[in-house]
């Protein structure tokens, strides 16, 4: 606890000690749940004790990761092991009030726990320079729930990053940090905020580009069994409501569809991401699912 | 309009002719907003152009579908062509005010149309004696978002069926008739509140039962590769908190896991269920997938 935080009325730490929502750690953690001051800082926060879980586990692994854990005490009495693991992490530890608890939650029920972490600076020329052999590409994608289902499900299907091309959210957002239920801290995660930059990198990464969309070439089906899905591959998703730009999709290597065979008009982003990202770990673990003989 | 719903002082009708908020017709929509009266009165409402689209299709299917269509006189001048369409199909349209609409929507930006619809009456042992091949079993879910998606789901991946079991959330609770996108209109829903009577039925029907769990006897890879997804199936998929009651996954013919490739816990419910019901949905039409030869 540093005594900067408290003010000289006491107002920013609390009789027992505990940073109050006053304090200006809190208040200064508070503004990171706005997208541009966590641009501006580099820091963004993670709530809950899942994600937290998952800080402190980067943190053993690429020390920097996270910068502080705030938490009230009754989160430090559910939490023991965690807070355990977060001392011997060597990350700084600091009681908070509920009431500063809940000003760095954008939930209606705060858990008491919230790390603030460390944007990692990697780029979309690095994270590709690593040579990946699959890729998922959000573009323009606005909501940050259906942005972190992707992050988890990308995690989940052996993906080796995840990059938000074009106006799309910010991966840091406080509901794409909770839907990812901690995979952000698991594969890198970059931007290509100018979607012109987009193909060329995708392509000079050696990667086949593959574009999701209803006016495809081909339906993911046959895009199995032809054996695109064999090589290295970057899917986009575009928008639930605009799908893709055009000349993105006409620029992509294929164009494809995952076959509707109800009634439905499309899938949903997440689904449709489900459904192509899986048929992309099968391909690569040689189970690309010919036509059976 | 009927003359019985404005009231002596008029309050139930404005000058222009249009049903207010304080109609007895609109009183009496508006509780359909609650699971208890949507399922004393058998009816429910289905809110904006595509839900409403769906719904008037559905009443040149199955007449009777679509007790009445509520409207504003600015959604009726954005839906022309619908609103000739619901005339043709025989649906009793009724214009409304802005808020009497908002009376009969749960979302903060009402789309100033709503179709009141007759619960489909089918029962369980109806869709199954039907002969499905795809059957998706949603056991004690109980976030009406996502029973939604996975309605549109199983409709996209060619389902039969798709039965509620259990606790589960309500299927014609409104967040769920929006996140179905329509799908809801084009698939027999049905609801098995006792779980007990579950697997019975499930294998009475010639179904063969995979639980999706953790604790898994076999990968859905293995499961493709092996020649299980080729029968007609029904998947169970538990609750996103607790997943499925071990007496249940115990009881089913495979318990399956989706294999996780990188380094996620778990995929949420949505994209789990697309994964595996896209792998049955080509393993039913002879594009099983075993190793590429």
């Amino acid at each position: 606890m540093t005594s900067q935080d408290t003010g000289a009325d006491g107002s920013g730490e609390s009789p027992l000690g505990a940073l109050t929502e006053r304090a200006g750690r809190i208040q200064s953690a508070h503004r990171l749940l706005r997208r541009s001051r966590r641009e501006q800082a580099g820091e963004f926060l993670a709530e809950g004790a899942q994600a937290v879980r998952e800080a402190v586990d980067a943190e053993r692994r690429t020390p920097g990761t996270v910068r502080e854990l705030y938490l009230t005490a009754a989160a430090a009495g559910r939490n023991v092991g965690l807070v355990r693991a977060a001392y011997a992490a060597g990350i700084e530890v600091t009681e908070v009030t509920e009431r500063a608890a809940a000003a760095l939650s954008d939930t209606v029920h705060p858990q008491g726990l919230v790390a603030r972490c460390t944007v990692p600076g990697v780029t979309a020329a690095e994270v590709l320079a690593a040579g990946p052999r699959l890729v998922a590409v959000l573009v323009d994608t606005n909501d940050p729930g259906n942005a972190g289902v992707v992050i988890r499900l990308a995690d989940a299907a052996g993906a080796d990053a995840v990059l938000f091309a074009g106006d799309a959210v910010d991966p840091y957002n406080p509901k794409a940090v909770r839907a990812s239920t901690g995979s952000l801290f698991h594969l890198p995660v970059a931007r290509v905020p100018d979607v012109v930059e987009l193909l060329p990198l995708l392509s000079g990464a050696g990667l086949s580009v593959l574009a999701t969309t209803g006016a495809a070439t081909v339906d993911l089906d046959e895009a199995q069994d032809g054996g695109v899905l064999d090589l290295p591959t970057a899917w986009l998703f575009g928008s639930e409501a605009h799908g893709l730009p055009a000349d993105l999709a006409d620029g992509a290597d294929e164009r494809v569809a995952v076959p509707i065979y109800g009634r439905a008009e499309s899938l949903n982003l997440a689904t449709a991401a489900a459904v192509c990202l899986y048929a992309s770990a099968r391909a690569h673990r040689g189970r690309r699912g010919a036509l059976s003989s």
